[in-house]
């Protein structure tokens, strides 16, 4: 039996930040927050109704009945091997990239994982009805229990299996990760000669329109889809002082090149 | 003296698709459209008040002022070798890698560079008046024209070498066509896994409007940015069987990992 709908956090970085309000307003409201630096779990308490800072990883007399890990990956597993949860606890991460087995070694029944796909930054609100949610569940009251809570905050929640969040998450990285470091290049490419990164944005605004609306592959255009090599090794020559752009430039333009050209022309 | 305000335009693709009609809005109306493809030429005269098909480059007896090539690349050296030009025309191409000089040869003194920044797709609308152009002029009543020809068209008109020109260029791959094909692989990724690309737009949405708002070094989230190799080196073994894939993700990421960790981390 699951003991109830309070929530605790561990873990207070930029997910937390967004996610513990979001939460707070449904009912299943925020009663407990433990980070490794309590400011930062002071930080995060002071934006919840009722929740107190917890000091240790030591839950066992605490009155929450789920427990939301949102911590980085490489400190999911710390967490999983310290916590002491009390009975009939439900056990959550919300990683992209780590297993639903991860969880077992704290929680030996009731354990799943919550996975938003967005991208958080503590400065920049988040509006979680639009971000999607996938769950994954040991058992079906979790499944349940987790669904009627990422229902609360998301209008979009599916469920998942642990191999098809991975894809999900590497898709992610592309998708984002990547794309902004292709914005951050092009900035850096414009300063260094005194030109303007705010001449970009229509194109930008107008590339990721085009790309979503009529599919990425619809929408190429540029020197390395036209399979227009002189350009290439133009830019390339441009590039020639600044070895990790243009090391980007040429992966990246062979590729392109690849695919809408052979490999062979 | 400049003879007249009427243009021409060699050739017919994405560009002067969208371009042609534009001006022809303006005081610079479209007259004569050369292109290799002579049902393209046809095709887009058919966008046009008053324009006719010119079946050869030789313009000696043209009405035309005013000279757009608006072919690939590797097209234009082509037409500036074959093209035979009326008396005090101005002649223009529309690149953003090629340099002012190479219209020498076939126009003495009026020549000059009209660089719209923007991706053009035949079948999407273009709004030319947030589209930034980029003038360069070998001289000063070329440039006057030039201008005044733009700003018939954009709200964002600027002067610009070819050497800021190249920088433009290179900048504008990275953030349009390497930020496109960003998303490819991702839609690719998740295909292949049966999931939804729905599922990543608001994420790619998230992502750019966070970018171009607090710049893209501040924007950055992810595995490569939190410097987490163990996701980093779970997404290549994903990536495995897929060699370009996983050489894409090992370039970009190592970028980030250095830009954000430095090279001995």
């Amino acid at each position: 039996m699951i003991k109830s709908s309070t929530v605790a956090f561990i873990g207070s970085g930029n997910l937390a930040w967004h996610l513990a309000p979001a939460l707070d307003n449904t009912e299943f409201a925020v009663r407990e927050v433990y980070s490794v630096n309590p400011l930062h779990a002071e930080a995060l308490v002071e934006r919840l109704y009722e929740a107190e800072v917890k000091a240790s990883l030591d839950f066992s007399t605490s009155p929450c009945g789920i427990f939301i890990i949102a911590v980085s990956d490489d400190a999911i597993q710390e967490v999983v091997r310290e916590i002491v949860l009390p009975e009939d606890a439900i056990l959550v991460h919300t990683s992209g990239s780590q297993s639903l087995e991860v969880l077992r070694f704290a929680a030996a029944v009731n354990f799943g994982v919550l996975y938003p796909l967005q991208t958080f930054t503590k400065d920049a609100k988040v509006d979680f009805h639009e971000v999607p949610f996938f769950v994954e569940s040991a058992n079906p009251p979790t499944e349940k229990l987790l669904m009627a809570l990422a229902k609360g905050v998301s209008e979009y929640v599916f469920k998942i299996t642990s191999p098809e969040r991975k894809a999900l998450h590497v898709a992610a990285v592309f998708a984002s990760n990547f794309t902004n470091h292709m914005l951050m290049i092009s900035q850096e490419i414009l300063k260094e000669n005194s030109l303007s990164f705010d001449w970009l944005k229509p194109l930008i605004v107008t590339t990721i329109s085009k790309s979503l609306q009529m599919g990425p592959e619809n929408a190429q255009t540029g020197p390395a889809r036209r399979g227009d090599l002189k350009t290439l090794d133009n830019h390339l020559e441009f590039l020639l002082e600044d070895e990790p752009k243009a090391e980007l430039y040429k992966v990246i333009s062979q590729d392109i090149v690849d695919r809408y050209h052979g490999t062979d022309e």
